[in-house]
């Protein structure tokens, strides 16, 4: 007899396999009879619970930045000086991605690359953007530097788009270890070319 | 009687109004009679000259490539200092986005967002991470700074994923001066995020 389990059991269940079909085949060549397969669960359940394969890929997509969003949340501290939070939050991030390469690879890059998961991802990104103006206005309010709102938000998408990028190459290069990573985009972000030339550079 | 151009004069019109085209209809709405119409030269030539709608859309994004990069290339005066080298690219490179806001949204985000586009996008991607690399290179030696390659690779998917975003965020803002742009890239990339809450910042 079927073991009966929760509904949010289940789902996830269905999501872990759907992350990892996608990640091994692709979008396109990802099949739901591999994806039931993989869950263990009949195919008309699949559809049941997370409906057609493009529902099931974008529910993959929202999972997927849900849990980066929530380990770079867990990673920040308040509490801690503007550069502490910095390295936290971009060490949780790379290492988000280097323990996830396929996935950031398949799911980040075909999203990417389909024109009708664009507009998810476009919102998820101004999502991400709007976390990261908050976290550097913040900074920026208890070193009372002044900056008006837009301005924030015009620094987010350059931020968000270099952590994107390095994310993407750290994503091809197994070798590379995600904390180097990080400190690469600290160096970047944090200390600057001016003083980068001059021979500072940032540690952890 | 039909006035003989030059086969190369032919072409750059036809890109002129495929460029026109794609830009108010997007890719998909474009029609092959519409850019013929504009370019004032019947289809089955446009056909002729450049190939299929998706190889006339190739041709403008290589060609729309290829302007950016000269323009970036032309501000850079290889004798400057670094500062200077990188604020007279950030400009060009702003300025060109911001005076081409229609042609940035649809190429470039539609090209990022056609599966079968994303290949060519990519490598015009690598071919300019290579030339802000070697710059990189270039300004690290002058001032005696120690670095592998792989980091000046590195670090250029950063900048150029960071001017990437920027430059999709001024596309989207009509209100926006160029030049503001690029002065807020150059605190980003030049002055660094500590030095800025210090209240240092960057003037042309």
């Amino acid at each position: 007899m079927l073991k009966r389990l929760p509904r949010v059991v289940r789902e996830q269940q269905m999501l872990d396999a759907a992350v990892h079909v996608f990640s091994k085949r692709g979008f396109h060549a990802a099949s739901m009879d591999e994806i039931a397969e993989v869950a263990g669960i009949s195919k008309p359940m699949v559809y049941a619970y997370l409906g057609t394969k493009d529902e099931l890929f974008v529910a993959c997509l929202h999972r997927e930045a849900t849990r980066l969003m929530e380990a770079v949340a867990a990673g920040v501290l308040p509490t801690a000086r503007p550069d502490e939070q910095l390295w936290h939050g971009l060490r949780a991030f790379f290492t988000f991605v280097g323990a996830h390469r396929d996935g950031w690879r398949v799911l980040y890059r075909q999203a990417r690359s389909e024109p009708h998961f664009a507009g998810e991802l476009a919102g998820m990104r101004a999502r991400i953007v709007e976390v990261v103006a908050g976290l550097l206005e913040g900074a920026a309010t208890a070193a009372e530097v002044p900056g008006r709102p837009g301005d924030f938000t015009a620094m987010a998408y350059a931020y968000v788009g270099a952590a994107e990028s390095l994310a993407d190459w750290l994503a091809d290069h197994e070798e590379e270890d995600p904390d180097h990573t990080a400190t690469r985009m600290m160096n970047f972000v944090w200390v600057g070319a001016d003083s980068l030339l001059q021979g500072r550079v940032w540690r952890a």
